[in-house]
């Protein structure tokens, strides 16, 4: 019996993957392009799905969406992309316009979830429950995934924004966040960081000064992270984690900033695979959007809608 | 028929009450006395159990215990009080002590947890999924219940000692926390005020301006808890908080520090019934270790063990 196919799809605000498998060793077709208009880049995750759902080779579709995303089931905008400053996608329904077209089972979430769901189903945090996905880039934000699924409340989570110890002797920069000016985001992001020092992140030298501000603000997050949702795990990707030397030096702190309160052999023994770059690499999104169109079609045992 | 009946201890640091009943409306027996040596205090729990559980009224028992606690059930020291201060206590076996004495099912959990489960189950934040229950007072601790249990992670959350915003400037003091110094604990609980002003929060006049203080820390935690937890309903308990001007003085400061980031009614609307005291009073505890009573009796429907 041949394996049962998934769609994925990872809609970011700078490019879209579509991809159709069966899981990671099981990929069967995928596609890459920029994002430009709502219409033209929908239409073309729609052209690119066709074909299989004609022939019945798929009929989940999982969603992890550049945001802010709507997802809150009751909603009467639940899978739009609300008011987000790339020209011409606020207010987009993106799982509308796929359902419509379609016409399968369709699961939508954010880009930061899906990856958790990713990462948990296949990559560096498997199996561990709860765990945490975190992407420090042009944003910052945090999937929780609990009991294999991610975490929704009052609304889906936002934890990028939360306010943390902030020296103006060692760093004068009043953040950049629009809403809270010096939370998490505002301080540490890509954008924050380009905007206090002129130029990109990644062409700062490792052995820049700054980078020990940077790394006091991603170890305070942690560590409240770690305080309040208790992962099991921490995955951390985006661009600025790209820059690995990043990873020790914010394990050490974390250790040093929880000073040995929280008793668990994974952050006193073994912070160094408690604290972890994405397994799955670049793929986290693309492939947590199959695992999220899996666990869509786990729940609905209905033909296509 | 008769209702069925559940045993609870709220088993505090300074008092234990032991209660049993079938819920809110319907207590047959209380207890309440200090707390002296775990001999003592756990014999006291034992023969007021003792006869309903030999008429076989009572089969199951909740716990909900000071700290800290271990609720690790793979750990050697699972259901143990341990490292705490409090003289006697250390290294406390309540779970096993009970158990061997009683015979019965016996579910155990920190005091904030079951605090949270009680509000959840019967008090102000009824069937409001996840929900967070805080506790300011001798310490600060959380307890968030998600999908009608209290989160355990790698570990029970510890979110009283997360990283805030600290202005040596408006409050030069250190912090209090033996672990974290500045941590929220630390710069706001019972003791931080009265070693910050030498007399207890209790006496501090009402427009004192260092309230305005203290409503900035605790404002700025629940901010990050919304962002990080997303709960639906928070409660507020403990010492602290029974200086009940301190309520819209927090509301009041949530929603400004958020700016309209989170945009949901319970925030914009009606912060007035989102943050909110506890619907049980001084109850919390010890009906929430009915409400685990009756969970660990609808997991296991074994007989007593």
């Amino acid at each position: 019996m041949p394996k049962k196919l998934y769609g994925g799809i990872e809609a970011g605000g700078t490019k879209f993957v579509c991809v159709v498998a069966g899981g990671p060793s099981h990929i069967v077709d995928e596609v890459r392009y920029m994002t430009t208009t709502p219409e033209e880049t929908l239409g073309r995750a729609i052209q690119f799905f066709q074909p299989f759902v004609a022939s019945g080779q798929v009929s989940a579709i999982g969603v992890g969406s550049f945001g802010p995303v709507d997802l809150n089931p009751e909603s009467a905008t639940y899978g739009f992309i609300t008011a987000t400053p790339k020209p011409g996608w606020s207010h987009t329904n993106v799982l509308g316009v796929l359902q419509s077209a379609l016409k399968v089972k369709i699961a939508f979430d954010s880009d930061v979830d899906v990856a958790g769901l990713g990462e948990y189903k296949w990559g560096a945090s498997q199996g561990c429950d709860p765990s945490l996905y975190l992407t420090i880039g042009t944003g910052i934000g945090g999937g929780y995934i609990k009991d294999g699924r991610s975490l929704m409340g009052l609304l889906s989570p936002e934890m990028g924004h939360i306010r943390i110890p902030h020296s103006r002797e060692l760093d004068p920069f009043r953040g950049s966040c629009p809403f809270h000016g010096d939370c998490f985001e505002g301080l540490a992001s890509g954008p924050a960081i380009e905007k206090r020092l002129g130029v990109s992140g990644a062409v700062v030298p490792e052995h820049d000064a700054f980078w020990d501000i940077e790394t006091e603000y991603i170890a305070s997050a942690l560590m409240n992270y770690i305080l309040t949702l208790s992962p099991k795990k921490i995955i951390m990707g985006g661009g600025v984690m790209q820059r690995e030397f990043l990873f020790p030096k914010v394990r050490r702190r974390v250790r040093e900033l929880l000073n040995g309160y929280v008793s668990s052999k994974s952050i006193s023994d073994n912070i160094d695979s408690y604290i972890l770059p994405p397994g799955l690499g670049n793929q986290s999104g693309s492939l947590g959007a199959i695992a999220l169109a899996m666990q869509i079609d786990e729940i609905s045992s209905d033909p296509g809608i």
